[in-house]
């Protein structure tokens, strides 16, 4: 058997989990986002202040996904009071379905509203690997560079709604946002983006509209 | 054959052709260095001041490694007058020593004294492949946050210099020296370090007194 065709089996199999959780999701009435970002493009900061503002109204469970046995982030999620979960992927550079199924077998599932994956820091690897949530979002923060969805064609391709970050620093940073825009418009035309701050919060009343709408939308189906 | 076994037999032939690799570029006098960061740490911007204040004195050749068939690095690169070959790695996260060969055969040798191979933007992947270089390098920018170390410990565990960049941004974002550099000292005790800012060029002196130092260690050498 060539190696190809094992990576397509391989590849196969995820789908067919993956499928198997989303259906799972759905029935329990629990929306799930796939969070992809480089390390240190702020994602746990920016789960954080999601929760913040969600958490009078939601129910939210995060599954960390890490590449070390270290709890940093998901301690800082258990601190701000909702329920998380790590998973060590032992060196891989991403999170796949059999993980995921992992993760929400941990998670009380009848008690969630919304569950928040954040997938290993990085920009190659998650791309392939459907995990089975509603929702693919990337968090492109502004000190990575505007040539971003150049460089990584694959990771835009496949999202769902594009958070750019760190918009407190643009003042401080050479960042053509038109040339970054028309990069993530080539790839993945009409794209639903938010531009925002998790530091400062600006922006991202807009970002929470569209989470809580897709929320309730799982919510009142079926 | 269990998938450990393939594994541990593709990583010993990879070092084998590292090996080589080094034997040949120490031969033929050139000094061979292994970038690592994440996306938009600002390896490219860092390798171009690298040329501008090196390039009266040494011959650099570079080897690009990225994911998708975009020359935007490898022209930026052309345009400051060295000598650059791009390896599209097609989709894997990281370049392998088989790959540098490849890279090597297109660089005039017999001409450079100095190689910078700029890995691809990854701190997972590109930990586990020897080059053949003589040193690796990562560059971890202040923006991506303190608590690098900590959750990307195989790469840190590996380096030979650690470069700290983007100081200029310091200012404005939450960064705790003292906690990252305990990270760092934990996995790699004595590490060679360089705090400087490629915008500003405030702290590049130093790097640049490395470099050059080693540099000129194998010319006198053999």
């Amino acid at each position: 058997m060539s190696t190809v065709t094992v990576v397509e089996k391989i590849m196969d199999a995820n789908d067919q989990v993956a499928n198997l959780i989303r259906e799972k999701l759905t029935a329990k009435k629990v929306f799930a986002i796939n969070l992809m970002a480089s390390p240190g493009a702020g994602k746990t900061t920016f789960i954080l202040r999601t929760i913040q503002e969600l958490s009078s109204r939601l129910k939210i469970g995060v599954i960390e996904g890490d590449t070390a046995p270290v709890t940093i982030d998901a301690d800082k999620i258990t601190a701000a009071g909702m329920p998380a979960v790590q998973i060590n992927t032992g060196g891989e550079c991403h999170l796949d379905a059999m993980m995921m199924t992992r993760g929400i077998e941990q998670l009380p599932l009848d008690d969630l509203d919304l569950i928040i994956v954040e997938n290993v820091g990085n920009l190659i690897c998650p791309a392939a690997f459907n995990l089975g949530t509603h929702a693919n979002i990337l968090i492109a923060s502004i000190p990575e560079g505007d040539d971003k969805p150049y460089k990584y064609p694959n990771i835009y391709r496949g999202l769902d709604v594009l958070i750019i970050s760190k918009t407190d620093l643009m003042p401080y940073i050479q960042f053509n946002m038109d040339y970054f825009k028309q990069g993530v418009e080539m790839l993945n035309p009409g794209l639903t983006s938010f531009a925002l701050s998790a530091q400062t919060g600006a922006g991202f009343a807009d970002w929470i509209k569209w989470l809580e709408t897709n929320v309730n939308k799982i919510k009142r189906a079926g």
